[in-house]
């Protein structure tokens, strides 16, 4: 798959504070919610994984008695959009001028590399600054092979990125800007 | 998506004995990793998800000490394989004459359409009498939509499904009936 070339973007300058306190993967599921409930898409996050230590089998009914929570290898949601395989991961920051990339595993970074060579979609949503930006998976790679830092600098996300709007009342519509990184309309509504 | 008309299959007289007792999710397994190995398609297999109920914090490390295993509301195994978003379930059945569709649960049903009207392809992965079948979504769904028997006939199965040969050495390639489906190929090779 060819990403379109980007396309020219003006920027909010408004800051809203009012997100701050929001959980971003709740946000995320709504808007999932939202697209299944009107049949725009299937997008679903996928369990945390666990690593289950002990089990009790009474009463024929299984009970976890001890377990710890596991490290996803790939990113926490992924489906069907458009006929088309999409892939993404929800990243907080509290840094104000960076995206620490210690927020991305090693192994994730990886699979990241991977679903673009096989022809997917796959970006991260990055909350920094009170505000959610979209980064496409070929830009976040393009950073990460081109430079050294161990943080992407706020501006290179501004530049790079695409802003969501987001209030609580119509809540995050993220699909928007998956239609200019996927190709399926070559520029900004 | 269009699927590609069905094609005429052969169908192997022999029954593996020796698959009796294997585990099909293992099987299933094994050959995800070897395409991932192979950089031939990205297909992981969810996590099960599990409800929490009671998590320890003691020093500063999180342990589940209460938790149940809950039900997938879509399938087991998804990804990306040649640009395209697949979906399956890999299901066993101790019934030689059918299939009961109390192994798929109403959502999964529901998510298998869903799949189908989206542009994805999705399947079963089934074992049955001792060998494993490939069942097209859109022949599952067909097969729903036509009857009121709560079980898939086995004949019915060995028609429309594809025969997946296994071995121990050589693992399970169900790649190579995916390509069938998914229209990548046009006949059996």
């Amino acid at each position: 798959m060819n990403y379109p070339n980007k396309i020219n973007k003006e920027y909010h300058k408004t800051i809203n504070y009012a997100n701050r306190g929001m959980d971003l993967e709740a946000i995320i599921n709504e808007a999932n919610e939202y697209y299944l409930e009107k049949d725009i898409a299937l997008i679903y996050k996928k369990p945390t994984p666990i690593g289950v230590v002990k089990v009790n089998y009474d009463n024929n009914k299984q009970t976890i008695e001890k377990a710890y929570f596991a490290t996803q290898s790939t990113l926490d949601y992924n489906g069907l959009y458009k006929g088309k395989y999409i892939e993404f991961d929800a990243k907080n920051t509290e840094s104000r001028t960076s995206f620490p990339l210690s927020n991305v595993h090693a192994h994730q970074i990886k699979h990241i590399r991977n679903v673009i060579r096989h022809g997917g979609i796959v970006f991260l949503i990055i909350r920094i600054n009170g505000l959610i930006y979209l980064l496409n998976g070929p830009d976040f790679i393009s950073y990460i092979d081109e430079n050294t830092r161990k943080s992407i600098p706020y501006e290179y996300i501004k530049q790079n990125g695409y802003e969501l709007e987001y209030n609580y009342n119509k809540g995050l519509d993220y699909l928007k800007y998956v239609n200019v990184i996927g190709g399926f309309i070559n520029e900004k509504n």
